[in-house]
This record gives C-alpha cells, sequence and structure tokens, in this order.
C-alpha cells in the first residue's frame, strides 16, 4: 500500500490550496469523495486562481440573487454530492437551515453504498431529513442513472440549488422547468450556461456568502423580486468571463 | 470497498476526457498516479478548455525550441513524474529515444516503493536505462525531499525537459543554471514562468509534437541556434495568456 501523506510547509506559497487538496485526498478513501471528483476539484481551482481566489463583485450578485430565489421558492432543495460534502458540508446545512430547505444528495458516480457514506459524513456533521437514500423518481432527459432523484426532493421542488453539478443534470432540471441555481468555477460550462443564475464562485465562499444574503433579504420581500426580474444568466456569465480575462490577459503597458 | 467503475457514453460531449479521466483514477489504485495528481490533471484541463483542447501555434513554436534545445543538449534528461507516466509513459520513452536523452523518475509524493513502481510501469512500457531509483544527489534551493535527484540525471543534466512540474523545482533546476523545458498548461504557474521554454500545451499533443521537430531539426544546427537565441519565453507565456482569453473573452458582437 502506497501512503500518499506529506508534511506541507507552511511557507509554501500555496499552503492553503494544498491543504484542501490534502483533505479531498483522504476522503476518497473515505468513499465521500469520487477519483475523479478529484480532477473536477482541480478544474475548480484553475478557474478560481484566474479569479484571484476571491468573490468578485458580479459573483456577489449572483448570490444575492440566488438568495432571492431560495426564499421565494416554496419548495427550495439543496442537492449535494460528494465533492460539496468533502468541501463544505457544514456551511450547506447551515444555509439549508437558514432558508430552510431540505437537502438531498445526488452522486454522479452512485452506488447505494456510497449515498449512505455520503449521508452519515452530512448526519455527522449536523445534517437532520436528509433526502436521497431513497430515489423513488426519475427526471426526464436523462439515460444514466443520474436521473434518478427523491421524490419529495428534486423531483418536487420548484427551485434546486446545484453546487458543482455535471451539466447532464443541471440541463435535465432546467428542462423540468425548475429554476436552477448553480455553484460552478467555470463559467463556460454546460452548467453554468444552462442554470437561472450561476454562481460562478469557489463554493466554501459562496456558499456563506448565500446565506448572509438570505439573512439579509429574509424581510424583503420587494427587494427578492426585483433582483430575481433584473437578473440575465447570459449577462452575469459575461461579465464573469470578463473578469478572468482581466487576470489571464498581460497588462497593456508590458 | 466502493467500486467508482462506469459506463461513459460515447454520447457524452466530453467523451474524451472522460475517458481519460477514469484511466488516471484507476492509476491511484495502482500506485502510479498520486490522488493529488488527480487534482493536478484537472487544474490541466481547466486551462486545456481556453486552448480549445487543441495545439495553437504558439504552442507548437514553443515546442520547436524546446525540440532545439534539447538536440543542441550536451546531456539532455527528460524528468518523468506519476501524471507523465500514466498519461503519455510510450510517447515520452520514444522521444527520449529520438533525441536520445535519459529519462529519470522524479515523484513529488515520494517513496522508494512508488518509485518502483513508477519505473516498473515505464520499463513494461519500453524504457531501458531508466534513472531515479537511486537519487543521491540534490538540488540546491528546496527543502523537500524533492531535492533528491540521480546524479547522471538532472544533476549533471545541462538541458531538462519537465512534464507537469511543480514550481519548486522548476525554480531551482532553473537556479542551477539549467536550461528548463516545460511542459504546462498553465501559463500563470511558477513552472511556466521560471523555464527557459514554456510548452503551454496538454502532455500527449505537446510529446509527439517535440518528437516530431527533433526529427526535423537534426540536421539543422543553424535553424536550432536561431530558435534558440530568438525566443523570449515571457512573450510566449503573454502570448499564450492572450489566446486563452479570446476563448474566453465574449465576442465584441454579443
Amino acid at each position: 500500500m502506497v501512503r500518499w501523506d506529506m508534511e506541507i510547509s507552511k511557507d509554501h506559497p500555496r499552503y492553503r490550496s494544498l491543504v484542501t487538496r490534502e483533505r479531498m485526498s483522504r476522503l476518497v478513501d473515505e468513499g465521500i469523495v469520487a477519483p475523479t471528483g478529484l480532477i473536477a476539484h482541480g478544474r475548480g481551482e484553475a478557474f478560481d486562481y484566474l479569479l484571484g481566489e476571491r468573490t468578485i463583485p458580479v459573483a456577489d450578485a449572483a448570490a444575492r440573487v440566488a438568495a432571492a430565489h431560495l426564499l421565494e421558492a416554496s419548495h427550495p432543495v439543496i442537492s449535494v454530492n460528494g465533492n460539496a460534502t468533502g468541501l463544505c458540508a457544514e456551511a450547506l446545512i447551515s444555509l439549508a437551515r437558514a432558508i430552510p430547505a431540505r437537502m438531498e444528495v445526488n452522486l454522479f458516480h452512485y452506488s447505494t453504498e456510497r449515498v449512505e457514506r455520503v449521508c452519515r459524513y452530512l448526519e455527522a456533521a449536523g445534517a437532520r431529513d436528509l433526502l436521497g437514500r431513497r430515489q423513488e423518481s426519475r427526471l426526464d432527459g436523462i439515460a444514466s442513472d443520474r436521473a434518478r432523484c427523491a421524490t419529495e426532493g428534486t423531483y418536487q421542488a420548484d427551485v434546486v440549488l446545484i453546487p458543482l453539478e455535471d451539466g447532464d443534470r443541471a440541463g435535465a432540471l432546467a428542462r423540468a422547468g425548475k429554476v436552477v441555481l448553480a455553484i460552478d468555477l467555470n463559467p463556460l460550462s454546460r452548467t453554468a450556461a444552462e442554470s437561472s443564475v450561476a454562481v460562478v464562485d469557489e463554493l466554501t465562499r459562496a456558499v456563506p456568502n448565500i446565506e448572509r444574503h438570505v439573512n439579509e433579504l429574509r424581510d424583503r420581500p420587494e427587494e427578492r423580486r426585483a433582483l430575481i426580474s433584473d437578473f440575465n444568466n447570459a449577462r452575469n456569465l459575461e461579465r464573469m468571463r470578463k473578469a478572468m480575462c482581466a487576470l489571464l490577459e498581460p497588462a497593456p503597458n508590458k
């Protein structure tokens, strides 16, 4: 058995990122994060470099619109996968309480055993009334097992928050007429394009940020509706792409 | 034990990428690829999206300069890690023969057992005279185990090709006065910035491409020297960044 543990020097310029990487890697051994989930995490890291690893104002504005949708919903659901669980279980549970919304476990790499592991991990972190152990319904428009979902969860939801979801499922949720709120660092992804609101931000920053907006908007129904009607996701994504270019593109005076 | 295997539909828009992902994930079980190597692979995938997953002319030009350096070297070495082995062992072996250059295994997550596994994997793919099982020397300027290297390999090399190397080691090689040729999809990385020539391209495209240039330049010493003296890595990286922006930035008429 090869051991992968390593000491990470606090002097390393990417210390925080390396610690998260090591933690995500360990969660593969626990069956929480899928190995290909690590690859997805890496893609996110790259796009986060292009944001300077911070929440930019455009992303914060989208987070506020997402919060407005979550409060306006009659049946809001947060869909959680392995990476979301590994990165920020506590923050997702806290957000679900604040709205309040149901949480449903939906895995890209599905097995009953893995669902159980992820559910137990979330319950140990404080989650209650989790959905996802039973998946009695199916979304139209996806051939794979990922069509499966909980009847009381995403199937009946009018608003679904999908942190780190794949494009097939995001598209199927949108075609089912749901308001899809994505958290996705790739502004070119199908998930970002197919969602009603794409929050292009790193998950551990975005989720507490959405919760803050939920608390601020709780007693402001008019502002919520104005935020929702004024929002244009294509324009949001265009602005995010411009912001990423600003960091990537060399300064004109060079 | 959670099983992660899954069927991938050939209709999936990212079929080729998904197949590579599954293969890299399986190589973690074999001890060839490190779990955090999967995260690094994901970062590369994201930057490759921004290239349209193709070798752009600027990257091809850098590959030609890298080939010129490899042919001009008196002691060229190709340094190989777990990801490089998993992605393109055969192409790296073929390139080493074409130059000819020595190959040395250098792992970020080092253990004698893992070095042995990677060496055996490469030998099964046809590698001969591999260096790296013994690491008798140390590079200055790195505190960690990654300072270690083979005396006959990177320690004595005048030109080192580093596919997918980390920034610390790339910097130490450069400070040791070596010509550092990097293959790295991130044009903002320290590895790309600290190298003499950064080929910003996906490894399985870049390595055969460098070999093609080696064959073309073999009998053209004057062209080789002109290529080397005309090359400016900062300008190369600037052009790569501009090219990535072109895909990221929305079209002006939108």
